[in-house]
Formats: C-alpha cells, structure tokens, sequence
C-alpha cells in the first residue's frame, strides 16, 4: 500500500535491527486519514470473504479496526488486555506473551458478541512474532466462529511471526511488509507495493 | 443526540444504581456508524474553537476519538495506560485514579506529539467521578497548550464528575447525560437531547 509505505518511510523511526517505531501515525499519535485508507484497503481485499465482525486487540488495533469494520458495514470487537471488573462472566480467553513488554497478557473476549457462524476478520497493527494473531485465532475457535482473513498493518518478515501465523493455512494480508530494518534503514519487500 | 439515547435504551445494561453497561457498542463491541455519528456530532460542537489536536485515553476513547479528529482533519493522541518500552523518554504525565477498577494509572504523551499553541480537543468514553478528564486537563497544561473543549460521550450526571470539571471553566460537552439509573432504568437528564 503505497500510502503506508511513504508514511513509514517518511516518519517510522528505525531504533534497532528489529524495531520500528512509528508512534507519529499509528501507535500514539494517529492519522484518522491514514486510518482511513487502511480501511478501505482491507476492506477491498476481504470483502468477498462474507465478513460478519472484526476482531482486534486494544490498543493500537483499534483505528485500524473501526475503519475497517466501518468499510465492511459490519461490527469491530476489540479483544481485553487483562479481565475487567465488569466484564467478568462469559469470557473467552488466550494467552498471549509479549517479546517487546517482555509480559504475558490475558486476552478476552465476551461469548456475547463472537459467536459459533460468525465469519471473522483479524486485524492488528504489527505481525512480528505472531503471538498476538495465535491468540486472536484461538479466541475465534473458543467461539466456534471462522477466521475469513487476518489482515496486518505493518509486518516485520524477517520475523517468525508471518511464517507461524501463514501456517495455520489462513490467509494473511499485510499492508506493508519489511524486509530489513539493518543498518537503521527500511527495506520493504520486493513486490509487495500492490497497491 | 439522539441516536445515542436510542442506543443506551436499547443496548445499554444498568447493572446497578450507578454502572451502565454499554459493551455492545462502545467499550467491547464497537458501532462504527454510531462512532462516525458521534465524531460529527463532536465536530459540529467544537469546529469553531480552531482544534489542532484530539486527546483520548486508551482504550474506549479511541473509537470516538479517531471519528472526531477524521472529522476535524486533524490528529488524534491516545495517552497512555502505562510506560512503555519504546515510549520511555520525553513523556508528559498524570495520575489517574480509576473507581471502578480501584487502582491509579500513570497517563502519559509524549512531548513530541502534544506542543505549544496546540489548541486541543479531550474526548473520552465516559464522564463519572471526572479523574480522567482532569488528567487529560493536566497533560495539555504541562505541554503548554489550550484546552479548546471537552467532548464526553456519556455523562452519567449523579456523580461528582460533571461539576469537577466544569469548575476548571472549560466547556464540557456530552452527548448523552444521564441523571439517574436508579430502579434499573436509565433516565436522561431532561433537555439534554438537542440533537
């Protein structure tokens, strides 16, 4: 995605050879714009998968999401980071850990709203190590519900994630796929820019 | 508004005299047409105050939130939770004490996002005992901006909150205030439905 990608390369800040930090349009501060466009694109590329809700995870998951679910005309769940006082019967829940805070999370959410026939698309900001889409995953099976599509803002290929998350079989879109972040620079992969 | 009350009568779950649940399009499960709604509603209230920034907190507010700053054309900020790896210097922050999950949470923004001459818009999920608006109120000082408004999705008007923060002298708006749920029933503060 061609926006995204000139974003990135505008205003993504390479701190190590496996972080990339773009707080200034997606993870702080955000670009409802930006947001915006994501959405459709999502949209478009899912849009015949019969989607009935998105799933994501707070936080950064969210804008993406609701502009995405906004495009899809259908609702956006956004997953729990831990249990909260008034959410506390009917949870599903998955384990996912966190290589970046160094934590595990409880992710949940409610049987009310993700439910067996529902056809379910993923959405998160970043695909790294995959742990976070494996969760979102089993909460979709918890459900008995179906993953139609897990679609990524930003996935960071050299990592394993993309590899995990692909082999479960179901099809991943990412938005923007990167390469390399060596030597403070960001190498998109060849072909990826489809649109 | 008038969507919104008709939402909260429908959807909304009065679990006690003082908690609303509103999980199936706000805080759990989100309405992306019902949040587009409420940007605009937002927008139309505050475009005149000249808004260079929207503020939420993660993670209610960011639905609302990224509607309003679409609207506006300009961009959101969540503040943080809590600290973050890759968030760790140049950060702005607060104390905010949460009754109904009984604990204190550090907000914070970075100083990169949140400047000067920034004339901000505070949006968030809920208005009740008010700490978390006064947050937000004590982050755009530190950083040296103007709070140009305060737009609060649901106010639930019995508790202390509304009062708290309209003493600072900002104008609070809120599009849906509520004055009792007393019974079991929501009941809407009267005049409060203008549009």
């Amino acid at each position: 995605m061609k926006l995204l990608h000139k974003k990135i390369e505008q205003e993504g800040k390479v701190l190590s050879d496996t972080v990339l930090k773009v707080d200034s349009f997606l993870n702080h501060q955000v670009d409802p714009q930006l947001m915006k466009a994501i959405g459709e694109e999502f949209a478009a590329r899912f849009r015949q998968e019969g989607i009935t809700k998105v799933l994501t995870i707070e936080s950064s998951g969210i804008a993406p999401g609701v502009m995405a679910a906004m495009e899809l005309g259908t609702p956006l769940i956004f997953a729990r980071k831990k249990k909260s006082l008034t959410l506390s019967e009917g949870l599903l829940t998955a384990e996912v850990y966190s290589f970046t805070k160094q934590e595990t999370n409880t992710i949940s959410v409610s049987t009310q709203y993700l439910k067996e026939g529902d056809r379910v698309l993923l959405i998160d900001d970043f695909l790294a190590n995959g742990q976070a889409a494996l969760g979102l995953i089993e909460l979709v099976k918890q459900a008995g519900a179906h993953v139609a599509g897990i679609g990524i803002v930003i996935e960071k290929s050299f990592q394993e994630g993309g590899k995990l998350v692909r082999e479960t079989g179901y099809r991943v879109e990412s938005l923007a796929e990167i390469e390399s972040l060596n030597d403070g620079q960001v190498t998109f992969k060849k072909g990826a820019e489809v649109s």
